[in-house]
């Protein structure tokens, strides 16, 4: 907003384990006076993520993440195209011309759709495929890695005490899940205590 | 199937007044003996297009079609990459490498959404936000023009009674909606009888 943007939220409940993250979203637009678009899908065919499928184990260490092709067990397949998709779709709908994307490309798990490739083609697929012909995906923390997303957060006094980052969907962040751990990483790298831990 | 692919198919309700559409998706994929995948979307901001607000009136001419914009009002917000992000998440779940679109560009009405540009992108895009990084889009009618389209689909004896274009969802075609138009011309054009009109 501090940049001339008109915001508005898109949170989608998709069968995600973490569906704590939803309330989350909640109270961080709440927060920040921004509308927010709650959606929910239905395609049984993520039960394939342990990211969905309660019944299989979240990895827990770096090594166990990585499948055989090098993706780990939590990728939902195709899971930020569809995200994009419905966002590209919202802002076509409201006459906006920019989705904005928090993909990180440095401290992440190996999701392909996270990659700034992925984005800039996608961006392009946007641009081309919407009413006006000016849409794109802007992605801010896609090139930062999580000790500077901790700093800039903190530089915007961005409410990270409300954020959710644990696939697991306990009362508190679980701390031994792969998003736990890179989480802590970049704080501890950054100098400063996560307030959503206090 | 003849150019050993072993497809299974896909179908999605996201509030289209031609819901009857889905229905001749059954009936050709039970013909076909493919899987159907059906899914349904909850996206109230598609209520911009006619083709889904039946409070709106359905174009019927080529001049009342285009908005200000060139684009018509049938045109759904970004729902052909919601569509396809969809499909491409359905192929990556079940190891496929492609997804079969059927956009057309030339005897179309119009929509960004199915301009081979657009199409080209967003298979650079499923392809390196997927986990073998060999997902591709196909779309074998999109530089067809309707005359080709229908003689095409006589030569593989494809069920064309059974499909269905009206975007009019009653029971049976408008004959007086864009798409009706298209189709007429298409099988006129071709010297071939409509099954489906018959």
């Amino acid at each position: 907003m501090a940049r001339g943007f008109s915001p508005v939220a898109l949170a989608v409940r998709y069968g995600q384990r973490h569906e704590r993250e939803l309330r989350a979203a909640r109270q961080v637009a709440k927060r920040a006076g921004v509308a927010l678009h709650e959606i929910s899908l239905r395609l049984p065919w993520l039960k394939s993520s342990s990211l969905v499928d309660r019944g299989q184990r979240l990895p827990d260490t770096p090594l166990s993440r990585i499948g055989r092709d090098g993706i780990p067990s939590t990728y939902v397949p195709a899971r930020n195209s569809i995200l994009l998709s419905i966002g590209i779709s919202l802002a076509d709908a409201l006459g906006a011309e920019a989705v904005i994307y928090g993909a990180n490309a440095l401290d992440y798990s190996g999701y392909p759709d996270c990659r700034p490739e992925f984005i800039a083609a996608f961006s392009r697929a946007a641009r081309l495929g919407t009413r006006r012909g000016k849409m794109r995906i802007l992605a801010p923390l896609s090139r930062l890695d999580k000790r500077r997303i901790a700093l800039l957060a903190a530089r915007l006094r961005a409410p990270m005490e409300l954020t959710w980052s644990c696939y697991q969907g306990g009362a508190h962040p679980c701390r031994s899940c792969d998003s736990c751990k890179l989480r802590a990483k970049g704080f501890e790298e950054a100098g400063l205590a996560d307030p959503a831990l206090s």
